[in-house]
């Protein structure tokens, strides 16, 4: 099965429930390997844009609620076991590109895979200490668990500031190939880690010294508003549109104050495994393969350093002591904390 | 695909990894929907036996040796994680048999099933009360999330004392036609909750008072065997034939503590889903459809339902009240307070 296999078939599914944040899916042929989708003018990608310091105010609502209608539609909450039991398996063919994620994201940064690489000589002592932190690879560990077994709902698999095209007021989510049957808080913990990483990032790009101070707080806004915009539309598309199999309507005649429970308990255990996965794509950025432009377009390798080791400080203490990131306003206060 | 389809390839599986324990299979024909496996005798019903007050003094230790090997070797642990999606792949299609554990275990004991029984009048208002306590519907909902979602060992999944054959020194596990991928703690938690069900009939076997009372010493002592024995043979697996995609060897070169770090923290998060799982399949063996010899075979239904309300209590409190049964001292000290 072709990437462009599984592409088209998470596009036409997340078209199904969030057609506004996707482009226009018109022809698919698996044989050919071939996707004929909308040409999106003149959006950028959203990581560029965050580089110059642009912007986009509605990005991180946008997002929220694509999240909150792909994950709630593809999750036990909407679907009979027996239709997502079909999704899943759908899906269990894309194992190769889910074998890069787990490489890429949960193993290389922490050990001394040949193709690591990191701001030399200022980032040495982090990349050695990560290795022996033994502490921060047992939580991504139980991460990675979560990523190999959990099949909660359909994910996008890759979704980084790269993969979402922007305008002023429009916002469009791009390259599903990494899609599959995942835990929830993935998909949210990639765009919040990458979000935090263009923060963590302000400060090299800037020419005069507070240049970038009120834009780094817009970013933080966006942190806030993705979350708190996706646990809104979540919460509702549960109240509303709940069929599944979880939590089934029968349940609540004699218990009705379960439904709102169930929300806070889940909503809550979203967020804490959102953290972890934020954590673990913000250091496979710094330490791993695979960098980002966020901090590849700061020349100055003094100033990269400062703002990797930053990044890769917050991350860690994310995942190291995540009790202490309780909520969005938590997480938020320890990334403006950042030097 | 037929219940027998799936029993053959569960039981070939088993037979791989802990051939002792199950019986030996000579033929599988799934266009005939046939299973031909050895006869087992002079062995008898590990339920009948209980009921009787029979010592089978290794069946614990049996049992968590059973569970330890069939649970790591088809885990991520073990097997890479492209092999382990092709074999959930396998199993996703046994989502009818899933179904009827959904339904029978997890949503009609909470609320006002048609096919619902229970000891009457007697338990009338624990049934009444079950149906109203939203805590002990949200945790059982959390536990059916992840029944529904977490894949990750194959499962026997109806791994109570009517599955299991034994003497004195032999015991093999039967009739895994529920068998899928599913969470770890979910066969541990059934056969536990399956021993304290057997346990608190105790009292209703008497003929004179304290008459089992060595006896039902004895089965929290096999409690106390299975969950032991499972937590050593799974630990010594991972440190010795570990080679999954999890906790991979590269990563212990750096931090060779990892390894027993996580073998800790591991046991400890299956016997926390332990405990929720064995309270469930005990309050719906009490309250749902399909009850237990263990307890219908106490003819007075007084005594039925002192033994009954007794383990339903217990079972509450283990849903409700979970960080209390830390670990198998606590879980067998609450129970042994059972009246």
């Amino acid at each position: 099965m072709s990437r462009s296999h599984f592409e088209h078939l998470a596009l036409a599914e997340q078209a199904r429930w969030a057609p506004q944040f996707v482009p226009v899916l018109y022809h698919a042929d698996s044989a050919m390997a071939l996707v004929v989708m909308e040409y999106l003018g003149p959006h950028i990608v959203l990581r560029k844009g965050l580089v110059r310091g642009e912007l986009y105010p509605l990005a991180g609502r946008h997002l929220g609620t694509f999240l909150a209608r792909t994950l709630f539609y593809t999750s036990d909450l909407y679907l009979t076991a027996a239709v997502k039991k079909e999704r899943i398996g759908t899906f269990l063919a894309n194992s190769a590109m889910c074998k890069i994620s787990e490489d890429l994201i949960f193993d290389e940064p922490y050990f001394s895979a040949p193709l690591n690489r990191h701001t030399q000589p200022q980032l040495d002592a982090l990349a050695e200490s990560v290795r022996r932190d033994t502490a921060l690879k047992l939580a991504v560990q139980e991460l990675k668990a979560r990523f190999l077994s959990d099949a909660e709902a359909l994910l996008h698999g890759d979704l980084h500031t790269g993969s979402v095209l922007v305008t002023d007021g429009d916002t469009r989510v791009i390259d599903p190939e990494f899609a599959f049957y995942g835990p929830m808080g993935f998909d949210l913990g990639a765009i919040i880690g990458n979000f935090l990483l263009a923060h963590a990032s302000q400060l090299g790009h800037e020419r005069t010294r507070g240049e970038r101070e009120g834009y780094r707080t817009s970013l933080l806004a966006q942190v806030s508003d993705l979350w708190t915009t996706f646990a809104h539309v979540f919460a509702d598309l549960w109240r509303e549109c709940a069929q599944g199999d979880l939590y089934s309507q029968r349940l609540l005649r004699d218990a009705p104050e379960l439904r709102e429970r169930a929300i806070t308990v889940r909503l809550q255990s979203i967020w804490d495994q959102l953290v972890g996965f934020a954590a673990c794509k913000m250091i496979r950025r710094i330490l791993g393969l695979a960098h980002v432009e966020d901090f590849e377009s700061i020349a100055d390798a003094e100033r990269r350093a400062s703002c990797e080791l930053a990044a890769a400080d917050l991350a860690r203490d994310m995942l190291r002591n995540r009790r202490a990131y309780v909520n969005v306003a938590a997480l938020i206060r320890a990334a403006r904390e950042l030097t």
